[in-house]
């Protein structure tokens, strides 16, 4: 299984990938720290600075949350839920934590696979 | 197939069905105008006044958000993402709109089955 | 939440309607009898004599089995899965019965919405 | 992201672990060869020799089929749907190649996280 992961854009010099790179990688946008019992809000993002196309055979099919090896939850978008045009996908989960977490997120595209985002660890304070 | 629906509980008396109902509906939470190609957030809520379980043997599986008869997005849920307590279900869809939409959405309990959300319209300004 | 369903294709006239409606028609395949804690067999087929067509932008995205108001399982697809050519999408689930069965189907076409299935009763013996 | 891997079972000593990797480990059971354009089975078990739990708080919630780095399709599970019995959950996708596939499948255990295949090849004749 091969895994897509980030990599700094602002490192690499060709443009064309710094753009496939980035369009592909899944972020994760939330706080470093949580309560426990209370509803936590976590953005999977795909993309930061450069939009991936929402083309019929060309689009983010889903993206995954997991907690280490458990995975949370997994959204699936059907083609044309973009617009059709270049988007930064995104979805917000709502999680309540019991201990601290370490966020992952999965972002599949029906061309080029499989990324990983980075880990994001939180808290619970 | 049997489809639940929300019914006004303010109308039930019974406090175990309101109870019953109303934390199985979705519920659809956006703005009700939208302009063409930019992106739009659709909330849904299981459950508005009441909390829904998170227990293993009965939870809240998948909600499914639906334009018409094209649906959107799924996302599907572990058990324990809400911290095995009561809890209203969330999740943030964004969508961009082509033209005017009839979101509806769907919930899926373990226990309790299928439920429809009531429509909700967006115009396209 | 409009539920198409199947109606005999041999008491409609236009060849272009039974073709509609017998395409996306989702049926269920499997004995009538079962063993209590025996695996049980279960096809779902899309389309009995006329195929879908499997393009990006036109094809069947997922089939669901349900028991009654109990979902067992849901198969989602990418498209191309059946070579991009018109067929007859299928998938065998394997369940396992604690007593009798109402086992129905639902397909979704990402251009022409929701099919159910007849119900199909499997008695334990 | 951990991915767990089958290991030879026959090399390793102690049961439990046997049991272990066994019960979770994907396999994939399918012909070497198919024809271009034509319906392809392709099963998909989880465990060979030992069966997995069908626990509400543990049990096989899903299993991928990936051709390469493109997802083919994704089966979801509800707890109970192998009787609440140990088993080897199974499920028959059909797939139309175009050309060779190396076919990987990947199984997700609520309490054990996710676990690959070994890849299993298939020439277009």
């Amino acid at each position: 299984m091969k895994i897509n992961r980030y990599v700094d854009i602002s490192t690499i010099d060709r443009e064309a990938k710094k753009d496939y790179i980035d369009r592909h990688s899944a972020f994760i946008i939330a706080e470093n720290t949580a309560k426990v019992g209370e509803k936590f809000k976590v953005k999977v993002k795909v993309g930061d600075e450069y939009k991936h196309p929402d083309d019929f055979d060309h689009f983010i099919a889903w993206v995954q949350l997991w907690d280490g090896e458990n995975m949370l939850a997994q959204a699936n978008f059907t083609a044309g839920a973009m617009g059709s045009q270049p988007e930064n996908l995104e979805v917000d989960f709502y999680v309540v934590p019991k201990k601290n977490m370490k966020l992952i997120s999965m972002a599949f595209c029906t061309k080029h696979g499989l990324w990983q985002s980075d880990e994001h660890l939180v808290e619970i304070l």
